[in-house]
C-alpha cells in the first residue's frame, strides 16, 4: 500500500527560510501569534491526520466508489468517520473568520494542509474542499440573513457546499445555461433545471448540503450577462436554523469516471427547488468567480499533492526493487542485482517528480502569501500589488501544476514498470485521479486564455511587468555572485525573452485575435517554467547561505541546490520548444477547414 | 459510443504513393500478385471487421472485464463470438507461411490490419496478438515435431500462444528468474514456477493455449546466460494432435489493472507442467528475442491505433460541440455558439493527434517494408540493410509511438473537456489502455537503452549512419527545390545535429558509462521526432507532385502539406529541448545519494 509522509522539512525550508513566513505572519492582522512553532505543530498534526486517517481510505475508496440508492448517495466505507474526525478536529474552520465560527488562521496555512489532504485522498478531500468556495461566495455576496443561516454551518463543516454551474450542453460557456429561477413572490425563487458534474452534490457525510446554483431569471438578458446566483439548500433550514423540509433538489445519477471514484460526481435535478438570490440579479457570474479563483488555486494544489504522493512511493520502490546492474559496475554486490535507483534514467524520473513537487510547493506558498494579503492586508499598495500578482499567477498555479502533476504521476507509474499499471500498488490511481485536474475548474486551454488574453494582454503586459521586474531585481542583485551564475544567467535571459515573446504575440494579436489562442497554452507552460526557475534560483541562494553559515543540515541544502540544478538542466530547456511554438503563429492551425481534418479516413 | 473508420485514404497514400508498395510487393517473393486492388479489398474488409465486430465490444469489454472461476477465465461477452468470426474469416493466418497453413501474404499487410484492431479493441486484439510471437519463436527455433504439433494450430488461430517471461521479482532482468525445468528422462521437462503479467494466459476463446516459457535447467549457468525456452501447452496434444490431457499449468489469479480490462492478465502457476525445450539449452533468451522484436513493433502499432481512434472521435466532438464564439468573431451565427473546432487551441490538439497518427502510420509502413524484406527478401545486400535499419527503428517504433500515443489519447480527453473524464464517452478508456503500451515489452527506458547503447553506440554510430545517409540524400536531392525549403532546411540541420549529438554522447560515454542512460530517453524521443520529420518531408514532396499533376483529390494533398507544416512548426521544435537535455550529461542525475532523494519528507 502506498505510504506518505508530510514534507515537513521542505515546508519549513520554503516557509521559514525562503519566503520568510514568520515575518509575513507577524505583519498580517490576526496572524501575529502564528509563530513557526504554532505552524509546525499544526502541520505535524495535519500530516498525521492525512497519513493515518485519509491515506488508508484512498485505495478502498477508489475500489468501492459511491452508490446511489433511492436518491441517497453512500460514500465509500470509512469516509463518514473520517469526515467526522475532520470536523471534530476543527480542521474545516481553520482559516475562516472568527465571526463566523472560524479560527482566523491564515489562508496560506489551510492551503498547506490542503496539499496533504490531496496527496493522501483527493476524492475524500473534494467533499470538504468545495465548502470553502461556497462559504467564500456567501461571505462576499450573501445578505446578512444568508450569512447567519449558512456561513457558520459551512465553516464548521456541519454542512457542506457545492458549485452548480455546468449543464450537459455547456461548461466553459455558461452563457448558454438553461436553468431557470422564477420569483415566488415571497422573496424566494423556484429553481428548475439540471446540472451535471456536481462534485459532492449528494452524500452522507454532512446533515445538509448548500448548493450555489447558476440560473436565469425570467427577465434575464441573453448570454453570460443574464446569469444569477442562488443558494439552494438540500434541506430548507427551519426556524432554529436546523435542516427542515426537504427541498426540490436531488441527485439523478452518478457519473462513472476515470478516477476520483470516491467522490460523488452528481447529475443534480432542481425541480422548483426553493432558492435565494445571492448578490445582484444577472451578476451571478461575477459572484461565481469569487469561488472559482480560490477553487482554481485549490486544483493546482491537487496537482502538487498528487505529485508528492507519487514521488514518495516511486522513490521507495526505486530503492527497494532490484533489477540489472549499474552500467558503470555493480553497486550492491551482496545482492542479486542493484536497486533501480542506481540507473540514471530512473533518477531522471524521480528528480522530475521531486523538482515539480518542490517547485510547485514554492509556487503555491509564494502565491499563498498574496492570498493572505488580499484577504487581510492593511496596506493598500501592498494589497493591490498582491491582487495583481495573484491574478497573474492563478491560471499558472492551476494549469501548470496540474499539467506537470499529470506528468509526474505518470513518471511514478513508469518507475514501477509493469507493476505501475496494477491497481494494487496505487500508482495508477494517482494518474487517474490527476487526470481530472487538467479539466475541471476550467481546462488548461481556458486557463491559458485567461492568462494570456485577460491577465497579460488586456493591459498591454503591465501586470506581467510587475512580476518580471521582481525577477529582474533578483537577477541584478545576484549578477555579481559567481556562485549563482549558473542559475541567474539563464533566468535573466528567460525573463527578458518572456517580455519579448509577450510583445510578439501582442503585436500579432492586434492583426488577428486568433493569435492569442494559437499561442496561449505554450505561453502558459513557458510562464510556468520561468516562474519555477525564479523560485528555484531563490532557493539556491537561500540554501547556499545556510551552507555558508555551516548548517548542520548540509545534506538537505546540498540536495536542494542539486535539485535546482537538475531543474535548470533537464526541465527548463523545455522553454526552448515552447518559445518556438509561441512564435509559430496561428496560420498552420487555421489553414484546414473542419472537413479537411477528416480527409484521411472519411469517404 | 465512439466510432471508427479505417483510414483507407491515408493508407492508400502512404502505401501506393509515398512508399511505393506496389513495386515493393512486386519484387517480394510470394507477394507478386498482391496488387493495390487486392490490398484495398483486404483493408476494406479488415476495416469493416474492426468497426462492426470489435468496436462494439470495446467499452462493454472494459466494463465487464474478465472473470476467473474455478481456474477458468471467462472473457467479456461477445469476445468469443468475435474471435470465432476472426478465425473463420482467415485473419490469423493472413501473413503466415503456406507450409503451415498460412496464406503467405506479406507481413506488412498484417501490420496494417493490426492498426485497425488496436484502434477498435486493444484488449481483444491481445488474445490473437501474442500467438504470432509464439508461432514465430517455434518457426525459427522449434524442432520439426514441435512445428508439426503447434504451428498450424497457432497459425489458424485454433490455438493461441503466450510469452511467459516475467516473474514477480523480475521483468527487465530475466537473468533473475526462478522457474525451473527438470528433465523427465523421456526428452521432456517438468516446469515449475510462477509467472506474472501473462497476457491471455488463460481464456475461453480457443481450445488450447501454447505457453512459451523461460525457465532454468538444473545445470544452468547464473544469470541471463542460463535461461532456456520451453513450449508448455495447456492441454498436452494427443496422438491425433488434438488437445488431450490437462497439463500442470493454470491461472492463479487475474491482475486488476488500469486498462485493457477485457484482456486476461494472468498469474500463471506451473506445477511440474510437462514442457519441451525450444532451441538449445541456455539459449532461451535469444529465442525469446525473436518474439520480442516483432512484439515491440506490434506495441508501437497499438500506440498508433489508439492515436487514430482518439483523433477520429475528438474530431467528431469538436465539430459538434457548441461552446463560445471564435475570438475573431462568430462563425456559426445561426447557432447558439460556435463548434469548438473554430478555436485555435482545439485545432492544435486535433492536429497534434492527426500528425502523430499520420506520422506514426508512415513510420510503421516504412518499417514494415523492412520486415517484409528481412522475412522474404532475396537480395543479401538488401536484406542486410533492412535488418540493420529494422534494428535501429524497432525501439523508436515501440517507444516513440507509445509515448506520443499516450499524449495523443490524452489530447482526445482534453478536447472533450469534463466529458472526456466520463467513461460513457470512451475517451478515457483509450488513455487507460494506452498507458500499458509505454510499459510492456520493455519500458520506454529500456527501449532507449537498446537504441542508444546497443543499436547506435555499440558500432560507433555506423548503423545510425545508414539511416542519416538516406535522409541526407533526400535533403540533397531537394536542396534546390524552393517549394520544399521550409521542410528540407530544418530537416537537414537536424540530421546533421543528430550525428553530432550521437558523437557527443559517445565521447562522454567512453569516460562514464552512465552517460548513456542519462541521455537515452531524450535521445530516443529526439530520434523519433527527426524520423517523422523525414517521412513528413517525403510526404510533402509526394503531395506536391500530385497537386502539380492536377489531382482531383487536391483537398487531401493540401491537407497533407498543412499537417506536415503543423508538424514542423508545432511538434518538431521539441527537439530543441531534447537536444539540450541530451547534452546535459549525467552529473545532476548522479549527484544525489539514495538517501538524499528523501530529504524533504523523511525525518
Amino acid at each position: 500500500m502506498p505510504d506518505y509522509q508530510a514534507p515537513l522539512r521542505d515546508l519549513r525550508f520554503v516557509m521559514d527560510e525562503l519566503l520568510d513566513y514568520p515575518a509575513h505572519y507577524a505583519r498580517l492582522p490576526g496572524a501575529e501569534e502564528v509563530t513557526p512553532d504554532v505552524v509546525g505543530a499544526i502541520l505535524e498534526e495535519g500530516g498525521r491526520f492525512a497519513r493515518e486517517v485519509l491515506l488508508p481510505l484512498n485505495q478502498s475508496g477508489d475500489r468501492e466508489g459511491c452508490l446511489l440508492e433511492g436518491g441517497e448517495v453512500k460514500t465509500p466505507s470509512g469516509f463518514q468517520a473520517a469526515y467526522r474526525q475532520y470536523v471534530e478536529g476543527g480542521w474545516p474552520s481553520l482559516a475562516a473568520d472568527p465571526e463566523q465560527g472560524g479560527q482566523g488562521l491564515p489562508h496560506s496555512l489551510a492551503m498547506v494542509l490542503n496539499e496533504m489532504i490531496c496527496a493522501t485522498n483527493l476524492a475524500w478531500g473534494m467533499y470538504p474542499g468545495l465548502s470553502h468556495g461556497a462559504a467564500d461566495a456567501l461571505r462576499h455576496h450573501g445578505t446578512e440573513a444568508q450569512k447567519a443561516t449558512y456561513l457558520t454551518k459551512l465553516v464548521e463543516g456541519v454542512w457542506t457546499g457545492t458549485m452548480c454551474l455546468t449543464e450537459s450542453h455547456c461548461g466553459t460557456d455558461l452563457g448558454l445555461i438553461r436553468s431557470r429561477a422564477v420569483p415566488t413572490g415571497d422573496g424566494a425563487y423556484e429553481i428548475t433545471g439540471t446540472k451535471i458534474f456536481i462534485s459532492a452534490g449528494e452524500h452522507d457525510l454532512a446533515e445538509n448540503i448548500v448548493h450555489l446554483v447558476l440560473a436565469k431569471l425570467p427577465d434575464a438578458p441573453e448570454g453570460s450577462k443574464g446569469i444569477s446566483l442562488f443558494v439552494v439548500p438540500k434541506y430548507l433550514p427551519d426556524e432554529a436554523g436546523e435542516p427542515g423540509e426537504r427541498n426540490g433538489v436531488g441527485c439523478g445519477s452518478l457519473e462513472h469516471k476515470m478516477g476520483i471514484h470516491g467522490n460523488a460526481t452528481c447529475m443534480m435535478h432542481f425541480d422548483t427547488a426553493r432558492g435565494y438570490l445571492v448578490g445582484a440579479p444577472h451578476k451571478g457570474l461575477a459572484c461565481m468567480f469569487t469561488m472559482m479563483n480560490a477553487a482554481r488555486i485549490g486544483v493546482g494544489i491537487q496537482g502538487l499533492g498528487l505529485t508528492e504522493a507519487s514521488f514518495q512511493n516511486a522513490l521507495a520502490y526505486a530503492r527497494d526493487r532490484l533489477q540489472m546492474r549499474a552500467l558503470s559496475g555493480a553497486k550492491a554486490e551482496d545482492k542479486s542485482a542493484d536497486p533501480i535507483i542506481v540507473h540514471p534514467d530512473v533518477r531522471r524520473m524521480l528528480l522530475t517528480q521531486k523538482a515539480f513537487a518542490e517547485g510547485g510547493r514554492m509556487l503555491v506558498l509564494y502565491t499563498a502569501q498574496m492570498v493572505d494579503v488580499v484577504e487581510h492586508g492593511q496596506d493598500a499598495v501592498e494589497c493591490e500589488r498582491a491582487e495583481t500578482l495573484l491574478g497573474l499567477l492563478t491560471p499558472i498555479v492551476k494549469a501548470f501544476l496540474t499539467e506537470v502533476g499529470f506528468e509526474a504521476t505518470n513518471e511514478g507509474v513508469q518507475v514501477f514498470g509493469g507493476h505501475g499499471f496494477i491497481q494494487e500498488w496505487g500508482m495508477e490511481q494517482l494518474v487517474r485521479d490527476a487526470r481530472i485536474t487538467r479539466l475541471y475548474e476550467g481546462t488548461t486551454g481556458i486557463q491559458a486564455l485567461d492568462l494570456l488574453g485577460r491577465k497579460v494582454l488586456m493591459n498591454q503586459g503591465e501586470t506581467l511587468k510587475v512580476f518580471t521586474k521582481e525577477i529582474h531585481k533578483f537577477c541584478q542583485a545576484e549578477a555579481a555572485n559567481p556562485a549563482m551564475a549558473e542559475f541567474v544567467r539563464p533566468l535573466a535571459k528567460l525573463n527578458t525573452e518572456w517580455g519579448e515573446l509577450t510583445m510578439g504575440v501582442g503585436m500579432k494579436a492586434m492583426g488577428d485575435r486568433e493569435e492569442v489562442g494559437a499561442a496561449s497554452v505554450d505561453y502558459l507552460m513557458y510562464s510556468g517554467y520561468v516562474t519555477l526557475a525564479y523560485l528555484f534560483a531563490r532557493a539556491v541562494k537561500q540554501a547556499r547561505s545556510a551552507l555558508d553559515a555551516g548548517s548542520e543540515d548540509a545534506a538537505f541544502y546540498r540536495t536542494k541546490v542539486n535539485t535546482a540544478r537538475f531543474y535548470f538542466e533537464r526541465l527548463l530547456p523545455r522553454t526552448r520548444a515552447h518559445a518556438q511554438m509561441i512564435q509559430a503563429g496561428a496560420e498552420s492551425l487555421m489553414a484546414l477547414s473542419a472537413e479537411d481534418f477528416g480527409r484521411g479516413f472519411e469517404i
